[in-house]
């Protein structure tokens, strides 16, 4: 593989950064990657661990002659981080961040990027339910979907270039515009998570059940829910705030269906229980097929058979 | 290790009973392991491939002269089953049962035991998203719980014999009595378990993001709940219906909640997403110390670093 940008800025040190930074070294698709993170502690982390060719201490240093900026940083924050690097950029570069909520990211960062630099709002749906600069590794994007925003004012130039990129990562891309990624997201991600935090928080309340019978007898199902509520909060609470409305609106047809197998239960109407609970397999065979999760029972959790 | 019991019959021959089969072949704590299930596809596929000593083509057969006698069938019909066995049921024998809720098995199946039977009801809590006579595996137990209903007119004999059979098999043991588990397991299985089915439904039933979509996109965290989604949709029927009051009990403060932090996100309070987000992390670190679950990112699946 040959370059594709001879230099890369990092800002934002976390999970997905320090992920994309392993596959473009993987791939050789950069020359120079420099990193930046807000957080003393995770300089030095990266420094240790020989995350980034360069970490610098401010976001103004990094992107100095960057050919694509990546904002890897919680989407309440990509304005304020844009108008700070909007000075440094360089004519003719790329700006893109890997935000989960694309039109309030757009809004706000759209603006502050001067004439002459490129802004293409990306998505890499991908990620696990550890965060910081040490989670992560070289194939996360592999086969996974990253989303590239293309508007009336992208360039396809650049647009084109990033999908190179983004491919070159190991991931699948797609490009959609920002109100249905928001939409598509409330459903495939938003939602869960929330209602994953929800029911993990409700099993730490109760007074009956202890928090170690919680703990002792997660395998039953709940422990899945556990590992979608462990991802890192500051980043969800942003996500929440910013896709407001797609969330709130899944959520209420969410607690309408919900209404609905409860007035099941509660009536003993088993057909209709019955019939829910066999359409929704079908939905987990599709995924399976389209090579989106295992089949390995259980995920292939440690108690697997040889 | 040494048999426990000489002759061993398992009532249906699902994924509990097949790995509870495999798992005594393992141990060797039985002698000879009939087995009866309702379907002749099932029996066939049984015989096919190797699992059990003896397929029976009646439930009386295989409990004759049987040892312990267990059943694997859904909750909604252990006591038609029960009757149906109970004037083969070998004086000074154990019967128990692996159901999901306790007091409505209880309630429906000990009335059926002649005297001189010991009935000790229990339930492991183990199982993966997969179903049927091939989808057992010896190392289903290890490390999981299995709870054992304790009551006043439990034999104090069969119960410990029982609780010995269980460790053989690899799970840990814990006694309780019928009602606490059914509300542990309502919080633990049977509410996630019903809220994954609704994400999942929802998903399916929105107009305005295609099916195809959700499959792409599901590794954003809708892709864990899918999971849960695709169990056997009988038993789970059976399970809501007959644990029905503190089923809605949990759905009842679930929604509580999933309604407060509705409201968070509404008027835009991240103090309280945030300060929500961050407990329920905590309650992950306890499962994984525990041992009831893996701390490899997204639980190891395909795309882990090496």
């Amino acid at each position: 593989m040959s370059v594709i940008y001879d230099r890369v800025a990092l800002i934002g040190l976390g999970l997905i950064a320090s992920s994309m930074f392993w596959a473009m070294r993987r791939a050789g698709v950069a020359g120079e990657v420099a990193g930046y993170a807000r957080s003393e502690a995770t300089r030095e982390t990266a420094r240790r661990i020989g995350l980034c060719d360069r970490v610098c201490d401010t976001a103004r240093e990094a992107v100095e002659g960057a050919d694509l900026v990546v904002l890897c940083i919680p989407v309440g924050v990509m304005g304020d981080v844009a108008r700070e690097i909007a000075p440094a950029l360089k004519p003719g570069s790329t700006v893109t961040d890997v935000g989960s909520v694309k039109r309030d990211v757009i809004d706000n960062v759209a603006p502050e990027i001067p004439d002459g630099v490129h802004f293409v709002a990306g998505h890499p749906l991908a990620g696990t339910e550890h965060s910081g600069p040490e989670s992560g590794f070289a194939e996360l994007f592999d086969n996974r979907w990253t989303l590239l925003i293309s508007a009336d004012d992208t360039d396809p130039q650049a647009l084109a270039k990033l999908r190179r990129f983004w491919e070159a990562l190991g991931a699948n891309v797609e490009e959609m515009d920002a109100d249905h990624h928001d939409l598509v997201l409330a459903v495939t991600s938003h939602a869960p998570h929330l209602i994953a935090y929800t029911m993990v928080g409700v099993a730490d309340d109760l007074r009956r059940v202890t928090d170690s019978e919680v703990i002792k007898y997660s395998a039953a199902g709940f422990r899945d829910f556990t590992r979608i509520a462990a991802s890192d909060p500051t980043m969800w609470r942003d996500v929440f705030l910013k896709n407001r409305e797609a969330t709130l609106e899944i959520l209420g047809r969410f607690t309408e269906e919900l209404f609905a197998l409860q007035r099941a239960i509660r009536t003993g109407d088993g057909d209709h229980l019955h019939a829910y609970f066999t359409r929704t397999r079908a939905i987990r065979r599709g995924i399976v097929e389209a090579g989106q999760d295992t089949d390995a029972p259980d995920f292939g959790r440690a108690n697997r058979p040889k």
